[in-house]
């Protein structure tokens, strides 16, 4: 069900994640997966504009693509959404962006590091500070340091974005995390935007909960969601910004249009497609990604064994300590040395070094050359 | 070669236009044309998602955008645009905003009013103080008075919004015009964005003259340009940023991706082939809309011999001052009364009675139709 493109068919398709490198690059950076979408994504873009839609969307709020994501949540994260308060926006960034803008009490942000690199602008975009809670790459396990956090909020930050599962990370938070954070946002009062555009690819038996799944969310958290990293459609631009808070609802849809009126028509009939009818593909999406993860762990522990890598829970998105290589920078060694595009660690981590982001969603015989060419430039 | 779609088709093409308003109504209101989309266009979108290009789209500044667009320039308005210098951006409010957070320097925001609605909120959303420039509706030429735009200046505005062609005013600028208003920005060190999302719907033998395209505007000005309009694929979400001048293009596409990286990929298809292939369409559109023109203002004088409404030398949007009928607010009456549904004068030049925007970019019978129910109601 799982359709591997040809070299041919990604540069085709992937007109930024294959097409922005040299063709002797294996590319394996921006978040992006080398299989043909699904079918009914397909089928739906093709009637629409056979149709001649290509005029604004229709509404903001609830609508087919409001009732189409609840029923994804409902099935997929046994998790109950008002579709009348799914709101589309035109990505998780911008999501976030409006999140800060007319949900979240004013005050610094703080962000969890490593974090998706874009986002690591977004407090100054906002005109916010930024705080970092770090995770340390000798930490054993990457999470949020409940104490940390209590101290941060204490010293004046108001909002977490919270991204989970992380990015890059890999991680699932579980319930009782997650029930961790709301504890320490409660008592101060603070708020959380939640990204979990990465929700629908766990991998193995990894369960995502959504944080507004956790009692006593609603009224300080939102959460932005979308179809377009799980069925490959990023550049549709349709996201969805879910609250439980009739309060924080109404602040989102009467906030000037010029704020949120940028998500796409096509955009709209693909992610109806993608959460309507995308579940069996979904699922045989993360046998692959699951079987992909399997090779590249096994592959990295034989070619580069002294590389180290959390376990990867979710996401297609491989977060690996090279530090005992003494390379500060092996994304630049492995593009010098072997043309291999990885993402860099200190992007992610800013000053970081000797770390990559590899992304492992392609096929069995790239993620092996992949490990190769990692082995070639690090080891 | 412009196809009128059915009231079947439209309301499955046009899903804001059409599908906002009952059954019964007759929708001449949001700017979007009952027309059939160029065939380029259908048919550069089919190829584009059977080749699956779903994902993040190539480049923010020139490639086969930038070519297509300078292409379009050179041939529509003799203006030579450096493809290099095109960069692609959500839509064109969203480019407004960009301008005024990266480009523009801080201080108020003039506003040309009666103005685009949505645009009213940029100052606020920017952080910016809002001054307006107010086009009085008994003045005799809808313009930018030099003298006001001189003193507004020197009280401390820095940026002007120039919306050209003028939605709603309808006025097509020019040269002249555009050259006094290049005079007092020069003379108080301003900065100019220009809004030029109109200037392909030139009616009858208006010529549009893009701003940059006045010597002297390449170091205080962006103009904001966009397919969307033209081409019915406002719902594709991509606009176009054009700089002239090296160091204010270095700083739209140094800027941090977070603050433009949401166009779409479909949005970039489509308007190659709006800009490339589109030629031909575009001429023919111009001489429907012309006639639309004709007999609507030929069927307004004739229905509702008081109604004023200056020359419509660009967009399909007519603004009508309906004040000698004595009704405060004559959309609302239209649509109560006769079950049409055109756009409140009110919504762009707050406080303003008596006045309405008529969308006539619909076939001959429907035109018709308008003028026989806005003379029901408000006659």
């Amino acid at each position: 069900m799982i359709r591997d493109l040809s070299d041919d068919e990604a540069r085709e398709a992937l007109v930024c994640k294959w097409g922005l490198v040299a063709p002797d690059v294996l590319p394996a950076w921006v978040a992006e997966m080398d299989y043909a979408i699904a079918p009914p994504i397909t089928e739906a873009l093709h009637r629409a504009v056979a149709a001649g839609r290509t005029g604004y969307p229709q509404f903001a709020a609830g609508g087919a693509l409001g009732a189409a994501y609840a029923g994804f949540a409902a099935r997929q994260f046994g998790h109950e959404v008002d579709p009348e308060r799914v709101v589309a926006t035109v990505d998780v960034t911008a999501g976030v962006r409006l999140a800060l803008d007319v949900l979240a009490p004013p005050g610094p942000l703080l962000m969890p590091v490593p974090a998706y690199s874009p986002q690591l602008a977004i407090a100054e975009i906002c005109g916010r500070e930024r705080r970092d809670l770090v995770v340390e790459p000798d930490a054993a396990h990457a999470g949020i340091d409940l104490a940390a956090l209590d101290r941060a909020f204490a010293d004046g930050a108001r909002v977490l974005l919270l991204t989970q599962p992380h990015n890059p990370w890999g991680r699932v938070f579980s319930r009782a995390e997650l029930e961790g954070i709301r504890d320490v946002v409660r008592r101060h009062d603070a708020f959380v935007i939640s990204d979990e555009i990465h929700a629908p690819i766990t991998l193995g038996d990894a369960v995502h909960v959504p944080y507004l799944a956790v009692t006593g969310t609603a009224e300080h958290a939102v959460a932005v969601v979308a179809a377009s990293k799980a069925f490959n459609i990023a550049g549709l631009k349709c996201a969805q910004m879910v609250t439980a808070d009739e309060r924080l609802h109404q602040r989102l849809v009467t906030a000037p249009m010029a704020r949120n009126d940028s998500w796409s028509v096509l955009g709209v009939e693909a992610s109806i497609a993608a959460y309507a009818e995308g579940d069996a593909w979904l699922a045989a999406l993360r046998t692959t990604l699951t079987a992909r993860r399997e090779q590249f762990v096994a592959g990295l522990a034989a070619t580069l064994p002294l590389a180290r890598m959390r376990p990867l829970e979710a996401t297609y998105l491989a977060w690996v300590d090279l530090r005992a290589y003494g390379h500060d920078d092996p994304a630049a060694r492995a593009l010098d040395l072997a043309r291999l595009q990885v993402s860099a660690g200190h992007d992610y981590h800013p000053g970081l070094a000797g770390h990559v982001r590899v992304n492992i969603a392609t096929s069995e015989a790239r993620v092996e050359e992949i490990v190769r060419r990692l082995g070639v430039a690090v080891g």
